[in-house]
């Protein structure tokens, strides 16, 4: 089936994509029922409707057929773990429990390459099983998880985006840095990985509480002497831990202003949760130009709380949203199921969040939370060749219901709604497949 | 594989089990590591350890055994509606927009026979595939909607509860029935179908606002003389429901009380949902012996709110409680696919609840709710032989983490958390093999 061992790969079907922001832009989406994708060298040469872009198609190219099937870009998930793919469903216990119960213990396996070597094996065999392709991940506090996961994404050729987590305070003894090596750390491991192929780095202070104000500093000056990387950490997730950061950050006006004191809001600040977000704090996320990593399935088994989407996208001030497993918080890798609890976040919101919204914020609306519009999150001539062919029809129960859909936009809500992995028929990295489902 | 054609049924395995309410017993949960289980006429005749069972074992009889599988009582759904198969994931509206929109149109389908018995069978399918040998379910208006129900239940040889609708108001007039052929035609089907094999029924006004006071006088009548039967509606489920039933029965103290002034409360009344019960409400359930369905992935997808297990199982004035999923509002058949978002709901509610009461809930729990807890709902000798063989290593990610568990409890919620029904690998009827998975 593997096509893209001559000079390209040309991929037809049923496919969706997006303009522009659907919770704006009434034609941002677009549906086109038979459509080739061709790519070279990793990036989409043509893209349309395949009776009109079928003279695009390059001599000795074989058309890969997916009837019955929605292709959409490479789904992307903006908050996860891959440290914590070991202690995904952890029983009982809200945030601040459950980081010293599993996840201070899990993460101090890591000091040992081995064995962060497999699991980066395993977290990026589980990422493109379900489809994604581009994932903002913590690696632990020790540059060897860094340097098993961006050899691993190298190996894959995934658009990755990670880092070691800083943490000098609050945590046993054995993940903890200082203000200096961590910075020193890090630094060394941006020249080491930041635009190497196509991983990109992550400052990634853990959260507020687990840093110092001069660790925090020393982030801030990090970012800004490295343009073009990111700054990864968790906010307002849980309302313990914002008493917690009132407590020990009493000169800031809140959980949101530390951050932003030292330096840490701005486009490529990438902010895990924000549940509890004031109307603030709201306000400076949009203004900053940060986003939000809105992570229904973790916030729902630890019982943070519902974020309300809509408000986020509130035209007054919209925020950039994307969504996040939160994986080993979150309870699957699926992007497609992560859909399923964003929706019934948002019912108890009382917003019903079309599916159309849903995929813009898998796929488009997280790759602009990233600063990554122009690379990746869409299917147009010029951007990276990341797409995932979905199957409405995995299960006896998805077929029969997909075969009532009326609409596009039906099927995609059926998928949204219902799908797991095994709707991920294959999954498409730089043009080549990179994930094929086994038949049954 | 299959075994029961001899002369009866051995299963080998890990086996757990409730022999009271785990709520407020810690000694109700029985975790036997290799256990032996014997059935023959549909009836378990033997259950123990292994070596300790095994020479009750009938000559002729081949132990099938199920190495690395969990086995327990065959999931029970305490309210699903089989006629809203064909509707699972219908987008975006509350209760009552939901019920005009899609459940009104689609159920008028059932008017027709072949249609019903073609869903029906497919419904059965998918409760099999689930690993649920129990559910109570709501039939359509037409009598023959309820034939195509218990006619599959019967090929299958399940113990099934269910009825036709009753509803003589507010809906389209091609739904409706009226006071007095709706008691005509349920008391005929009580007759033809309560007790024929494994089959009960359940009178089954939809809810207080689709039915006339005449309607529910008869249907506390009709149940009233035929003791053994069942009663099965909805209740405060959504606020707006609440509030419309406030202004029909101006009369009564509040949604509960329409129920109870018709005497359709005490054992065997099954009120789906109670999200929005008063404390004098959830006292009355509880006074009466009525029994609530829980059903979180419907809570959810309609965002109708989040339901109290903690405070339902209060032991001053405990309720009874089972699962249910609630299909077509439901977004999903399997009980596994429930626990975890039963977790999440209580979790949202500050409440961490363990893995052995999810099973509980999920078996016999929704057994005594039923007042079946004589018969199903656990491995027990005299019991009849409904069960389910569970694969905690259903996927590469189950495998991965059941391999770290650390103890049954452990175990049981990694599948109450990360488990589909893929990790049904086999499901027990009366003894009879009557699903298996297929082996990938």
């Amino acid at each position: 089936m593997s096509a893209g061992h001559v000079s390209g790969t040309a991929v037809r079907g049923h496919a969706i994509t997006f303009t522009g922001d659907p919770f704006f832009d009434d034609d941002a989406f677009v549906d086109i029922e038979d459509a080739l994708i061709l790519s070279q060298d990793g990036v989409i040469t043509a893209f349309g409707p395949y009776e009109q872009t079928k003279a695009s198609l390059p001599e000795g190219v074989e058309v890969v057929h997916y009837p019955d099937h929605l292709i959409c870009a490479g789904f992307i998930d903006t908050h996860i773990h891959y440290v914590q793919t070991g202690i995904i469903g952890a029983f009982g216990s809200q945030l601040i429990k459950w980081l010293n119960h599993y996840t201070f213990i899990e993460e101090q396996n890591f000091a040992d390459k081995a064995h962060a070597d497999e699991i980066a094996k395993r977290f990026f065999d589980e990422l493109l099983r379900n489809g994604t392709t581009t994932a903002v991940t913590f690696c632990a506090v020790y540059p060897s998880s860094v340097d098993a996961f961006f050899e691993e994404s190298k190996r894959r050729g995934t658009r990755m985006i990670g880092g070691k987590v800083l943490m000098d305070r609050n945590a046993p003894d054995g993940l903890l840095d200082t203000a200096k090596t961590g910075y020193d750390d890090s630094k060394a491991l941006i020249g080491k990985w930041h635009g190497d192929g196509r991983n990109l780095y992550a400052i990634t202070p853990r959260f507020a509480p687990t840093s110092t104000p001069e660790q925090l500093e020393a982030a801030g000056a990090l970012w800004k002497e490295h343009p073009g990387t990111f700054q990864h950490t968790h906010v307002s997730e849980n309302l313990g831990e914002i008493q917690w950061v009132h407590s020990l950050f009493p000169e800031r006006a809140g959980y949101l202003d530390v951050y932003d004191h030292y330096g840490l809001l701005g486009p490529r600040s990438v902010l895990a949760h924000g549940v509890h977000l004031t109307a603030r704090e709201r306000a400076r996320v949009h203004e900053t130009g940060s986003a939000i990593a809105h992570c229904p399935t973790s916030n729902l088994f630890l019982g943070s709380g519902l974020f309300h989407v809509h408000d986020a996208k509130d035209p007054k001030r919209p925020m950039h949203v994307g969504l996040g497993t939160d994986v080993g918080a979150g309870t699957s890798f699926s992007i497609l199921a992560t859909m399923n609890e964003a929706y019934k976040v948002a019912e108890l919101n009382t917003y019903p969040m079309n599916s159309i919204k849903s995929f813009y914020l898998a796929t488009l609306g997280g790759a602009r939370a990233l600063q990554l519009g122009d690379s990746i999150g869409s299917l147009e001539v010029g951007k990276e060749a990341d797409f995932v062919v979905l199957d409405p029809n995995a299960t006896p129960l998805m077929a029969y219901r997909s075969g009532r859909a009326e609409s596009t936009e039906e099927l995609m809500f059926v998928l949204s709604i219902m799908a797991d992995d095994r709707a991920v028929k294959t999954t498409y990295v730089a043009g080549h497949q990179a994930y094929e489902r086994e038949d049954r």
